[in-house]
């Protein structure tokens, strides 16, 4: 493979045309939108309408003027899409953690008689750290067991199966039907974290008959820092399930002021309070990127730029004693690849000083995130161009003398 | 009184120059402020570069270099100068609503002997729904009683006492020191939601000696339609209360990803997300219009204008059949003031089309909220003036005649 190689990728590239609705620094190749999605540029737009007549002008009235009291919904009908929901399951609000407490909580409320909830290592450990608090609340045990004994820790005791579709360290995927299957046949609630894959990946929440799920808005759905989650119910479950935390936007008629608590009827009764207006409105403005686009598209993309860096990796990086974490089978892995080396920190610090920006994880990851809407082929190419580089020049070693490279 | 004494009250203000940090619409007298403040003009600059410069260019780095991982606990401190808090011992973020949970639920837990909750029926419905659910799930008796007898209520069986210290609809304030000592020598832990107060009254959390309190960014703080809310946690309470959402932001070292769930040691153990930055950042911003700014002065101009009102509603109002809901004593109210009437709703529609924006309540309360930072007595006046006329003209019986002369 050559550079022109990967240009011509680009130039067969059905959703090229994507990149030039993201406003993306000249000087830097960006490979950190797993972690923070770039920024749409009719972003900035929408937040000074927002701001300006619809707060500034409109004012209160914009609740119903502009739609505010419906964003929850909107927003998340729009997510929904993305992820293969039933119409009607979606609603945006809150953050992830806040999200999973909720319906890891009812989750575990449709199996009162069962003591357990599994999870694996590879979870994100905001959510193993709410369903600790879960768990210790209600008496049940957290199983957490490794990523690949996922299946068999399931079993009759299983209240509920909570697992992060995509690791956010090894970007390895699980078999989210397989795994749901397996879960209803143990009579356990399956619930999906998508944080990695929502807005990457073909997700289909309905096809896998998933229970609950929740996710974030920063990553892949670009909207913006700490921008909010979501949450997803199945349709079967919407008549029943109990959101521990009844605020009045879950109430099924807030402004009636009543004081006694009925909860709304569909998805709204998973929201909780008053919906954050300004970070929700450019959420929504980022999801329009996605307008028109299959998201099969989106995950061949992603299959291919990270087996392009797969590849490239062994061809260039086995030698300075990188080892890709990642899975080789596209199917399972997400958008992201994860090289181990036992110096990946002082390494990521000298790449992103060289403009190539990834991150680093404990204890010896430098994560790599390609996103699919915005990246191209040869930034793949460049980046472990510049990875490259960063090793035979030592300038890893020399963090001063890499900064100095970045300037020139 | 006159308008030329209204003007001449204006003259006198010591706040007066704060007006013109507001971006307030030329062709309405916004008496809604309590419900959600107006935009603080800085506001929209600061977005502008967050999203631009911090979001776009310096994307992920800006959670270090633009300081938003400290945005919960900076902004936190902001407000805790407001409330009368100690430093260290507010956060800002999350909901109202999902606030009242962790704290009422960890208040709940500091006294598990005892299966009591008092509240009122003067309190905001989203507060008693939270603690219904609170109830429920801890089998615990939620006892609302009217605002009155709250003192009467608490016993050696009351874990919590929760209140809301300003009546949403009335605008009768609760003598938070009072309450407190009652509940403290009862045994009971104190929860204060501030939504009608903090911004607007000299709240005094350290000198009453409260235990735990939340409240709202929207409102008199001016944070923006749904800001991030707040929760304070006293000194004497951090080491030991746990958040029942145990989110990575609550963590002692959450960027270290570790399993195990170890709480942080100060106020950080009541966050649980990711903030939402862009959210946080315009609450931030809109609270540097209170740098310099005593709230006695401003609770001072709030009895000020909410005195003015009151007395032209006896003057002139009256026979109008509008019957002043509020307490007449300036330490017994908020920084709003509630007219009943039997045809609140229609009146209420007639005023707002006549271009003066207060708002409607269950079943019958026009309410009328006077943020000091940016309303004047002569605001007051006209306010007045134009419901006269509305009654007058009987401009409340058909909502298009109110929306010509609106536009006249």
């Amino acid at each position: 493979m050559t550079r022109d190689e990967a240009a011509r990728l680009d130039a067969e590239d059905t959703l090229a045309h994507k990149r030039a609705e993201f406003s993306i620094p000249d000087d830097i190749i960006y490979l950190d939108g797993n972690s923070l999605g770039a920024l749409p540029t009719r972003v900035m737009e929408r937040l000074d309408r927002v701001v300006t007549e619809e707060w500034g002008t409109d004012l209160i009235r914009s609740w119903n003027t502009a739609g505010w009291v419906n964003l929850p919904t909107a927003v998340g009908a729009k997510i929904g899409r993305l992820i293969g929901a039933e119409p009607g399951t979606v609603v945006a609000g809150d953050s992830t953690s806040v999200n999973l407490y909720k319906v890891v909580s009812a989750a575990a409320a449709l199996r009162p008689d069962r003591p357990c909830i599994v999870t694996d290592t590879g979870n994100f450990p905001t959510d193993i750290y709410v369903m600790r608090g879960i768990a210790a609340a209600r008496g049940l045990e957290l199983r957490i067991v490794d990523p690949d004994q996922v299946g068999s820790a399931i079993g009759g005791d299983t209240a509920v199966l909570a697992l992060t579709q995509v690791d956010y360290r090894t970007g390895r995927r699980h078999d989210m039907a397989a795994l749901t299957e397996h879960a209803h046949r143990a009579g356990a609630i399956a619930v999906w974290d998508l944080a990695h894959t929502a807005g990457a990946i073909a997700v289909d929440l309905a096809g896998c008959e998933v229970d609950f799920a929740v996710g974030c808005g920063y990553k892949y759905l670009n909207g913006g820092p700490g921008a909010p989650a979501f949450q997803y119910v199945a349709p079967r479950h919407q008549a029943w399930f109990r959101n521990p935390i009844t605020g009045w936007f879950g109430h099924i008629r807030p402004f009636d002021f009543d004081l006694d608590f009925i909860p709304a009827e569909g998805i709204e009764r998973a929201a909780v309070g008053t919906p954050h207006v300004l970070s929700m409105s450019a959420l929504d403005e980022a999801l329009s990127v996605f307008d028109g686009i299959d998201l099969s598209e989106v995950e061949a993309k992603a299959a291919s730029l990270t087996r392009m860096f797969i590849d490239l990796a062994d061809r260039r990086l086995a030698e300075h004693d990188f080892v890709v974490a990642t899975p080789r089978d596209a199917p399972m892995r997400g958008s992201h690849v994860s090289l181990r080396h036992s110096n990946a920190y002082p390494i990521v610090q000298a790449l992103i000083a060289a403009g190539v920006v990834g991150d680093f994880r404990q204890p010896d990851v430098a994560r790599f995130g390609f996103a699919p809407l915005y990246l191209r082929h040869v930034d793949v190419w460049d980046a472990v161009d510049r990875l490259v580089e960063v090793m035979e020049s030592g300038a890893w070693r020399d963090p001063a003398r890499a900064v100095r490279n970045a300037v020139t």
